[in-house]
């Protein structure tokens, strides 16, 4: 049962909750009109503490095209932060308003203590360098639609996979699933943390490896998830001008890819993926952001309860 | 007849139009679903030349959940202020576009301006330290809801009574009805202003008095209007630090309190009033924000004339 | 055919295809409870990188009276610019989830850009000082309207007639009806560039002439188009100080004009037309205000091909 619930973390809901929610979307993708008034009378606050313009128009669309409603901020300054008014004081006044809010919050927990005391569903669309359950999900559904299956895949997961909360999130969603193989390929100063390859990789017995170069390990995979170097994670201007053109997928480096291999990215991309990649048939980053939409779509209607 | 007028000063309207909008907000909270297309095609502008988040929602929803829509800015620097045009164009234009406007200025009196050479009606949602005629209406629908009258009540307002511009709006308001008794407790340096006690406690014969302390007062209350002591409002930092906690409800003062006394607050609250006080039953303010957005929606309708 | 098209210089529709939108929006002039509804389900994005309320109310107002909805920005702070992303990548996701685009930039050539990758309409809104074609629409529809035709009119243009990109694309169109008349009226500093005469007047045989007062003109006119001395366009505060006042319309100089002279201005305006002319029956600058909107109803509705 997914009324009245909140979504804070990527694995808060079970693989059945996702699948119901997954099947949801496949059947907006294909008859989108009839769900063009399913929310009718219902209101989405939006609520970003920090601006993000792709993830705020995502979650907006997805309302709107189920005929609901939306009203938000999308920066600290207009909001009544200024005024000392705790998350606590400002969630339960927006619950008063609107029927689901999604909060995008540069401190980490954040949502989560918003949940604790709305009285309306809150999902987290981003905490920090925490959690961003929605990509998560959106990842999820675009490997399911083009791969037909959450198991017994390949995956690569190429950048900045130290910091990269898509990243860690993507590794314990697919945790779930049997049979997968993930292969982690980062520079050493951007290895995935220690307690992911423990608690979750070899507690869930997911096999696994680690790469320094997207080139050895291409033909293995049947999902190549890339990840921006973001200059913001880096402690000094020159580790981040050394590493940042490391790990970019061009049309060469794809010569020996699989010819079903998907291309994903969270975006937005910096330069990681050259543009000659964006007309290969193999790149689905931008279908995946589509797909973002549909799968928001989804999830408020199953959280407010009318669907 | 309201149809057309705009809403400036808390006592533009008679206490018989008063009347007219609170039993309008009464029926469409018993039966919010017959009011969902009320003001379809209709198009409210929110004009915020300072952030006001809850005010700007409850504007928003309050329009949304009567079937019509929303423009708006909420910050001054993405207006055209910055290209020097004056509020007199500014809401001409407005004009143009939508069919009722709710405007929040920091200066004193740009509403009632705006409301001089507008086409459409204008609420004043705010302007600077001076009225904010819809927080009074918000105050005087939850009073008539909880207690069903706005006469015979023995109301304490507690904090910022100098500057408070909410008090003193609410001083005017009940004014207006027969027998009400005022308690007014604050610090000697936050005390209502001489004028208030003159031109309206005195002239309207409302029986008052003033205390220094909520605990001597509380027993006697049928309403405890809590307000903010605004560090704004200070002319320097230790006044404040010195006064803010002075004024602060807590359980244990609210003890000897009657079992029907409310608590409001026009919000965001600092910490006037303690989280503990939140699960009190007594404790009104989340309440009254949601009339807040009701008693809106029955103004706009009234004004646009579509109800 | 226009559907799929977008619009970023005035002069990408033929002559016929203007027309076709002009017939549109005089019939939701006359008629517009029949349009309520007929971009029901569409989404418009407006995409602003420099704040323009009046632009972007105008959209978004245009939209949501066409039963469609709006999500945006307002500020470049609020996108993800920020972040590194191109104009290309930006539309590329806008266009997953809108169904039309409207983008200020204050950079010359942005919105033809995002047009090359996007696969949803994009309107340019103005970028820079170059274009801004929804303008100029607004304006030829203001003259159809009140005019009755778009030729024959001796048309007086007064101001910054060098840096004013309304003037210009409005030089340019009137160019492409027969018989029109041209006076151009400014300071021998803010004259008309000389690619204009001789690319666009001298080229099209329409007949112009250059005056350096309105008051030596105004009885030919029939049109009056009067633009705003811009501050930011000016090397040095004093050159600007000299100049703006040089140019103001008052009532003593409208003496002379023609009794159904128009009075146009694309606003804001500072002082160039002084208030006591707002009551005069020839100042059309708020109705053209008004057209701007209806104006671009017809166009979306027929970029979108709803109609």
């Amino acid at each position: 049962m997914l009324k009245g619930r909140s979504l804070i973390d990527p694995m808060d809901f079970t693989v059945e909750e996702l699948e119901e929610i997954f099947k949801l979307a496949d059947d907006i993708i294909a008859n989108p009109k009839e769900y063009m008034h399913a929310a009718e009378g219902k209101i989405l606050a939006t609520l970003f503490y920090e601006p993000s313009t792709r993830t705020r128009f995502s979650f907006e669309t997805a309302m709107l095209r189920l005929g609901g409603q939306v009203v938000g901020f999308s920066e600290p300054n207009s909001s009544s932060v200024s005024k000392g008014e705790t998350i606590a004081d400002t969630i339960r006044i927006v619950s008063c308003y609107a029927d689901i809010a999604a909060m995008r919050h540069p401190k980490e927990g954040a949502p989560k203590v918003a949940s604790m005391y709305s009285t309306i569903p809150v999902i987290n669309a981003g905490d920090g360098g925490h959690q961003h359950p929605t990509q998560t999900l959106t990842d999820l559904l675009t490997m399911r639609r083009t791969k037909k299956r959450l198991s017994n895949l390949t995956i690569g997961m190429c950048g900045d996979l130290k910091f990269g909360r898509t990243v860690h999130s993507l590794i314990k969603a697919m945790s779930r699933y049997d049979n997968n193989k993930i292969i982690l390929i980062s520079p050493d100063e951007l290895k995935v943390p220690e307690y992911i390859k423990k608690e979750i990789l070899d507690k869930n017995n997911v096999e696994y490896k680690e790469a320094k170069r997207i080139e050895d390990v291409i033909d293995e995979l049947d999902v190549l998830y890339m990840t921006r170097v973001q200059k913001e994670r880096f402690f000094n201007e020159e580790d981040y001008i050394r590493l940042k053109d490391s790990y970019i997928l061009n049309e060469n480096k794809l010569k020996s890819a699989k010819d079903d291999m998907i291309i994903l990215h969270p975006l937005p991309r910096v330069n990681e993926i050259s543009y000659e990649v964006d007309n290969d048939k193999r790149a689905y980053y931008f279908k995946q952001a589509k797909n973002g939409m549909y799968v928001r779509m989804a999830l408020m209607a199953k959280l407010m309860g009318v669907l």
